[in-house]
């Protein structure tokens, strides 16, 4: 199980409607920050995140809507006394901007900030702890934009007990066993893991793609998702505009979903010109039904 | 007339309180903007000001929560088409800094942004035009740090009717006397200004004092102020950390304003280790009676 809260899915500026980008991802008590909008940490304190089980943020690109917020966060932290390294992945350019940032204001971090600062241009694995494998989804936007995969991996499987009292494989070998590795009897015979272990609960997966033109070259990537946020920034009425700024309309979101074959679809990164957000749903609902609006302050569970 | 409103007073990071640090003062339809702490633009829209209004934004310091909602700020007034120059006051480093951040995303502005970048140690006058003087306010903390002092200026001044008709003034001349011209006959007898306006509405002083430790040396400049907002970050039962954190005390602040005999005290710049604010209230009122908190959208008129 994952968590998603939105923290933000305005465009551009934040509006009355909601905050600019953010979204938190909540796995195993483990916090992973998706992109960073002013106002990220007034979100974060309405929603009852606890600030110290953030470990990863991730900075899909360099427009100020998706990581104004950062510069904050990173002093609330340092005041809140926190003392572990924070991990923060963006495009090239994110480091020498907040450092300086907090340079002039002779502001340093009591904990260690590690940027790891990106321009691959395939997807490439950003990390892989025993929670979750996070991958970069190149993205087609006006600067380097990468959306992010969320995998959900299950390494600790769940024994059969009847299997091992079988073979009568000793207790020792149990935690082993369930993080996948064969099972040996008394007399040396090697059981192979899949005969000890229940089959593997499939993999739980959620992509994050914002903000970018109507692309279907990352489909393969996101094939059968879980959950897709797909931004929408405009309505089809404004489909030339959103080919022109290098966004999406709601139903060209709910084509790649349609065609990845997803099992839900959030839509997200609304421009301030639509009042009725409802709008952007029915759109997207003539290609795609199982859709939901990216508001301010809900959460979903994956 | 001044009005003067809130848009954030917390210390430090923003909190269940409010805000970080800003405040807009409104004098003949113009803005003039004092710091800009995270998610100011969002104050702005929640107090219905309009955007285009401000042409003016001072600096206090370069701590994030007095400068870090300026960048998106900067980024909305592009967004909503500003072509007029937009004028930001503050320490050597801002520029370097805000436009930085604006250049990693490629995003530049279609109006000129005019940095005016301070290192004065003593006070000096950064703008004076038809509706205000506004003068920097040397203060004491870690870093280099300004308060401000805006003084409303009545240089308009009411015709006496009765003078001008008496002296037979001609009609043309009005405006000019308004403004402080002497007057002239039909003969040529020149009137001196005084005699054909009204007395001076007296200026209207407002000083604005953050963040800075304990310090006498500007009593002089903000004597008999309308108003004055000096920091009180502490409480005297922490008057040790405030001198350590180069922050005052509402004690502090309030001997300030009895010192500076001035009209009314406003307390501000709360630390978030407080959950009652009414306690700055009492302790500043044992030694200067007038004086009121600075709550988030609250507005004065000075």
């Amino acid at each position: 199980m994952m968590k998603l809260t939105i923290l933000g899915s305005c465009a551009a500026s934040p509006s009355s409607i909601g905050f600019t980008s953010s979204q938190i991802l909540q796995v195993n008590g483990a916090s992973y920050l998706i992109d960073c909008g002013e106002g990220t940490q007034i979100q974060l304190r309405k929603n009852k995140i606890k600030f110290n089980t953030i470990e990863h943020i991730f900075i899909s690109h360099l427009h100020g809507d998706h990581f104004f917020g950062l510069p904050g966060l990173i002093s609330s932290l340092n005041l809140l006394g926190r003392k572990k390294p924070l991990n923060i992945y963006g495009p090239i350019g994110l480091k020498k901007a907040i450092t300086l940032l907090l340079k002039i204001g002779q502001s340093w971090t009591n904990f260690n900030l590690i940027f790891i600062e990106l321009d691959n241009l395939g997807p490439c694995v950003l990390l892989n702890n025993e929670n979750i494998v996070v991958s970069t989804i190149p993205l087609k936007h006006r600067i380097y934009t990468n959306g992010f995969l969320f995998t959900k991996t299950t390494k600790n499987q769940k024994l059969i007990v009847k299997k091992v009292q079988e073979y009568n494989i000793d207790k020792t070998q149990f935690s082993g066993i369930k993080l996948g590795k064969d099972g040996v009897t008394d007399n040396g015979q090697i059981i192979n893991n899949s005969e000890l272990v229940e089959t593997k609960i499939p993999e739980i997966k959620y992509a994050y793609c914002s903000d970018t033109l109507f692309c279907k070259d990352f489909i393969k990537q996101i094939e059968g998702c879980d959950l897709l946020y797909h931004e929408s920034t405009f309505l089809e009425n404004h489909k030339e505009l959103a080919k022109k700024t290098f966004h999406s309309t709601a139903l060209q979101a709910a084509t790649i979903a349609k065609n990845a074959n997803v099992k839900k679809l959030l839509l997200g990164h609304f421009s301030s010109r639509y009042n009725n957000l409802n709008l952007f749903l029915d759109e997207a609902k003539t290609v795609f039904e199982n859709c939901e609006l990216a508001i301010d302050n809900k959460s979903f569970i994956i």
